[in-house]
């Protein structure tokens, strides 16, 4: 093995290019004293081993280690939307790990602002250098930025973006974008004189992140001319009872509801909803390839589902946070995922 | 830069356990004389450096090449579907030319079964130990499979398949179930009793693709009862004032027709051709995230695209020749691509 061993580097470098190791050493560090033909040579073969003298090396040689935080919702009985960024955090982090990056996780409940707020309390306790956060409550998202920013601890966000808040990067959807898309797709079914109903299942929904879809969803009916109305209901008590509660009384006073835009994972709710109450006439349109979602759409009850890679949110976000911290380089500051459509017939090819 | 390379392997891996390098060898090796305390350590820290000591150093100390070929289509001024697989092909080639992988890529004329066989012909010349295709000639590629068979050289297709030819890989779409997309995607905006143009621009148009595509579009009508009419024009003189022609002639004839699904990249042709003579009334599908299709997307003329992921299909193609001819590990007999849907309001987030 040792044999094998001296096949790596900057040996292998020096045997190539027929040089002294002291020549290769020279050229890498950029000083003087080789020729301007060996120079090429030996940067020629140091592109094609695709060699990084710097980033393990000198990460192992100062031994010094990268402390990440990653701040996102609970997986919950209600969605476990969650767990695809934190599979592509894991999937991120196991690439990183050999240059001594770490990874802490910090998980708050969706139904419960405090939890958020004791998370990002001991996040400012330790000792991160980056911190990457799902910031689904805005108020304490902001606050948070703040003692971030004082700090110089540069975060990103994902799945949702608040503006102005120095963040290093947002990933995640283009939200008007992402309702205007559901407009298109939910006015397939429509007729001429249409009544939709859109529907924000969330403790928090005056958020930017549900105005915007909202914005977007509605700009499609003007920018398109179309006529009708459209009403929008909150429902703020997340359970499936609750749900059941709301959607029983909004759609006994609107009877002629066409079709219901959700606005986030919990489509399946509604779905539900309407399958008990036989309203499978009702166009549904949601978010996320998640099992229960991909069961109604399978069944017909949800006609599209829109999704943003949340996978690749994760990974996407811790990697810009090694970016910047271990490799010095430059980051996208707005990285928008695709919006994509999924029905029953193309799901089963679809990589979350 | 000598120190420095002490981090790397056995040496780094030997210093953080603490043992000798003679233990670690053993380890790795398999080999007897090591206590289970001491092995489960040093496997913890291999693992933890994702250290990978065979394929690396093995290969470069082999020093033996891999050739592979690849044989895909031109870029034509008709289409250019096929700068995207290049593209995947080289972004693999870039990953593992280092352990010894070469690339040679033949082109071939879709216009011209001749330029084909002269291209394989090169090909089995050669002392190549692998090959990707898209074997858009279905006789031509029969016999070169036979003939790669033969001389035991694994082969993957990508874009197409063909049945039992005892390749290595299929990457590509679920045909039948992409023209099924398709259908469904139509319907949106049929009235009852509908009439639908299915065209074929296409040299080869009888082939196992083309035929999958069909069926797929077909069932969906079948199985979902909607009556109507489904015709069906190869237009196998691919140039765009052909297409012309033809057309003309088809929509004379069937002056009721609704909505047209055009089986491959070749819709922008449709799709000026509408233009031109004021027909934006026609729905419009076909495939492919091309320039001039996205064009006409963006200018409604273009119903939907549907795509398969070009780029990451020669991207895996390649990589799947490396994993069985450099890694010696299994492969994937059949990956299917996802069917991506997209329209004038997402594409300007899609990744081709």
């Amino acid at each position: 093995m040792e044999k094998d061993n001296t096949y790596f580097g900057v040996k292998e470098i020096a045997r190539r290019a027929n040089v002294s190791i002291a020549t290769v050493d020279r050229v890498i560090h950029n000083r003087t004293g080789v020729s301007e033909k060996t120079k090429r040579k030996i940067n020629e073969i140091i592109k094609e081993l695709d060699y990084q003298p710097n980033i393990l090396a000198s990460r192992l040689a100062s031994r010094k280690i990268i402390s990440l935080a990653v701040l996102l919702p609970k997986v919950s009985p209600e969605t476990d939307f969650w767990e695809a960024p934190l599979k592509g955090i894991d999937r991120a982090q196991q690439e990183i790990k050999k240059y001594g990056v770490q990874v802490s996780t910090f998980l708050f409940d969706l139904n419960d602002h405090k939890s958020f707020s004791e998370q990002t309390k001991l996040i400012l306790e330790g000792t991160f250098h980056g911190v990457l956060l799902a910031p689904s409550f805005v108020d304490e998202s902001r606050e948070f930025a703040k003692a971030c920013n004082k700090l110089k601890i540069p975060f990103t966000f994902i799945d949702s973006d608040i503006p102005d808040q120095e963040n290093l990067a947002y990933i995640g959807p283009h939200l008007f974008q992402s309702g205007y898309v559901g407009a298109k797709l939910l006015t397939y079914r429509l007729k001429e004189k249409h009544k939709v109903l859109v529907v924000n299942i969330s403790k928090e929904t005056d958020t930017y992140n549900y105005l915007q879809i909202e914005e977007g969803f509605r700009s499609y009916f003007k920018d398109n001319s179309l006529p009708g109305e459209i009403i929008r209901v909150d429902i703020k008590d997340t359970d499936n009872l609750s749900v059941t509660r709301d959607l029983k009384r909004i759609l006994h006073t609107n009877e002629d509801i066409e079709a219901i835009f959700v606005t986030n994972s919990r489509v399946s709710a509604v779905a539900s909803f309407l399958e008990k109450n036989k309203r499978g006439d009702i166009s549904l349109i949601g978010y996320d390839f998640l099992k229960e979602n991909v069961r109604y759409l399978n069944e017909g009850l949800i006609d599209f589902l829109i999704c943003h890679k949340p996978e690749e949110q994760g990974y996407r976000g811790l990697m810009a946070l090694y970016q910047t911290l271990v490799l010095g380089s430059a980051v996208e500051k707005v990285h928008f995922m695709p919006i994509d459509i999924i029905t029953r017939e193309n799901q089963a090819f679809y990589q979350n």
